[in-house]
């Protein structure tokens, strides 16, 4: 088993992960910024270590200090969280050459992933349905017509090496191809250094579906239910649920299947996502491997009961699954706010400052996940979510009372948040019945915020 | 179904009622005393109204200004949580009169489990085992004797109108019965103004075990899982758990149909418990029933995955029962530590004052119902707890860590609190083993006084 852990993130996913550490009784070390001396993730740990100023690039992405942190404190295995280095093949690399575990897959199934073209291909070859578009990446403008004649509009031109919405566009008509092709790429290499670019049919109003997997060392694979992160704005989730509300058995065995091969192909190892989109067919379509735990990963605990990050930390120590697919039962529905530190009616601007005082709401099936307490500090440094409420109830109707009773509970005095807005979602008619595609928040944010000034 | 609901109570059970009242879509009434105006579930409610000065009995346990408070905010119905006016008839008697719904028994179950004899009588009637002891009423000293004669020593002397300990008396050679048998019957008279005496056998080092009981107005009656309450000082419980790990299968299934059959005896509607004591053998003997909902019932709402709030608002708005007892699964384990403003290391003397700053723990199966925040009052007027920690894991041991977990996480300043004494529990071995009796604490506090000087 693992014996000493550092956790190289910070926030709530650095608390969260502390908390599965301590329960299976491996130490834990905490690093941090000059930013973040007053952060829970630096008490609640077991020891602690400065790994560089406020700048993420010179702390939580320095991968020179972090990796002598945990040398220096002796530890043996390091745990990434998401975002920050949770995804970099050559960190991990470096930790492999150092002797450090990973809670992770290896550093070659990372970059694998990371290449959409590559791993599309390899889904591909094994069977598993893509979004109809190019083969692998596309060299030309003329290239780029002759898959639109074929697979026709509207179609999605990706980065290869994209991720957050960048390098991608969207076209509907042959006379923008040429213009948004050329903005893409020179997008592409401005934010990756990378214009590889490839073309997808564009999935009207789908829905984001994706299913949570864990794997062995010993080719073990189970999947732990799917999870709907439709609820999006500008390519970041906001609400996310499980079960979706749009499968049957029948789909849902068929989506399972398809993410348990999709894990395969690669030869998969500890937790991980396959992402998909739902047409409104309900014709299911990979888009990519997320390689990492991801924010919503609380969702699936809640209607599983696994404990996602004691199992990643299992898998690293060596372990076999403690689950068998069989086994696996999703009972319940479970919705996860995302509570952010911005003003949705100044355009989301992120807010930083003094908590001054901070209630987080409670009760049966009600789970608080954040780094906030009363006089906590928000930095204007990182990402603005606060923390998550997850929420679990027999039926879906009662998840969503559940979760507007929890909004309402909760107090966050001294920056401005997202929760009346969340608010407002959960008494859209749409909402409640499950009818919402990745489209819901763009079509409906000026209704939405107008309810929300009501709330308030 | 239940529109607008008064809840007699106040602290952490009053918000716990709230809760899921509102997520039912009920309307809340709050009752404050003038100590209470800041109070949280003040806020919480949807209404709330003052009924008085600070000292309980004139408030709280004022039943003409509940009932008024009740009837000028349009109620239609009353909950009492625990403690205060909970197992008292002849309120549930007034409340009937004005034609308010009670949440819990009927005046005449109350009246006939607050009445120990009766109670045990009835037990015995329907074959419900019961402790060795009188048939009845004790008249005298010579019959106290012949009881004594028969059924042996160590003995206890109990009254019938007692509670939380008083009028109790236990024996353990002829030469003191005489003695101890006048002075239970004085300190009875004292204190409920009822003499009636019995007499039963003392069971040595027993378990404090109950089972849950809900039942609805159809006659169908649900047990849900057992509760093991031993960890007790002067009858207060501290720490509950559930399962009980001396039980196996058929001794719980056996336990389960003898509570089963103590509600039917009874006719007995809503939420009760049925305690039992379990001693070295595994026999169980009833004790006596409570006709409320319980400090520690969400010991079982984890294991069992019920909302036991719920199931009582709808039994009193006259729903059926949503679940059959086959349907009823007991997974995991589950333990609640009571956290109490009160100094172990000063004769547990009950703390009052400013919570100046409070953290509450967090994390996957952690519940913290409570009615603290920065900032909050501890009344010296009221019960000195302050809130429960509950946990679930899939084993005991996980549930003990994460417990452990959970007391290092949370952060009471101003009050001293029993936290640490909690925490030593947790590690004491013959804890950890699950062979504990209702003796555990008294035998081995002062051991655990120095441990918790330790910890702190």
């Amino acid at each position: 088993m693992i014996k000493k852990l550092l956790i190289a993130n910070r926030g709530e996913i650095a608390l969260r992960i502390i908390r599965s550490a301590q329960e299976l009784q491996i130490k834990t070390v905490a690093v941090y910024s000059t930013e973040d001396v007053d952060q829970l993730h630096v008490k609640f740990a077991d020891e602690s270590i400065c790994i560089g100023p406020a700048q993420s690039v010179e702390s939580y992405l320095n991968v020179d200090n972090i990796i002598s942190a945990a040398l220096s404190t002796n530890c043996d295995a390091v745990a990434p969280g998401y975002g920050f280095l949770s995804e970099n093949a050559s960190f991990v690399k470096n930790l492999e050459e150092v002797g450090l575990k990973f809670v992770g897959p290896s550093s070659e199934i990372i970059e694998m992933m990371g290449d959409k073209i590559a791993a599309r291909n390899l889904m591909i070859k094994n069977g598993v349905p893509v979004v109809p578009g190019s083969d692998g990446k596309v060299e030309s403008e003329e290239e780029a017509f002759e898959i639109a004649e074929r697979i026709g509009y509207p179609l999605l031109i990706k980065a290869s090496g994209g991720g957050g919405g960048k390098g991608m566009r969207r076209v509907f008509r042959s006379e923008d191809l040429k213009r948004e092709f050329n903005a893409a790429k020179s997008e592409a290499i401005a934010a990756f250094n990378n214009g590889d670019m490839y073309i997808e049919k564009l999935i009207v109003n789908p829905k984001h579906v994706e299913v949570q997997i864990l794997a062995d060392k010993f080719s073990n694979i189970v999947a732990l239910g799917e999870r709907d992160c439709s609820i999006q704005r500008k390519n970041q989730k906001m609400i996310e649920e499980s079960p979706c509300v749009r499968l049957n058995d029948d789909k849902r065995k068929e989506l399972y299947e398809t993410a348990i091969r999709a894990a395969k192909a690669c030869n998969y190892e500890n937790a991980g996502t396959v992402e998909f989109v739902l047409d409104e067919e309900n014709k299911f379509y990979f888009i990519e491997m997320n390689t990492r735990i991801q924010v919503e990963h609380p969702v699936t605990e809640m209607v599983t009961n696994i404990d996602l990050i004691k199992e990643q930390l299992r898998i690293t120590s060596g372990l076999r699954l403690s689950i068998k697919q069989e086994d696996v039962k999703v009972e319940g529905c479970a919705i996860e706010c995302r509570i952010n530190a911005e003003n949705p009616l100044n355009n989301f601007m992120p807010e930083s400052g003094e908590v001054e005082f901070f209630y987080g709401p409670g009760g049966v099936n009600t789970r608080f996940d954040s780094y906030l307490y009363s006089g906590a500090r928000v930095s204007p440094y990182y990402d603005s979510m606060l923390g998550k409420i997850i929420v679990k109830d027999k039926t879906r109707l009662g998840a969503i009372r559940k979760m507007r009773r929890a909004l309402e509970e909760i107090i966050i005095d001294g920056v401005s948040t997202n929760q009346y807005l969340l608010y407002a979602i959960l008494f859209d008619i749409d909402f409640i019945r499950g009818n919402y595609s990745t489209s819901f928040i763009e079509e409906k944010l000026d209704e939405l915020l107008n309810l929300m000034e009501a709330y308030r």
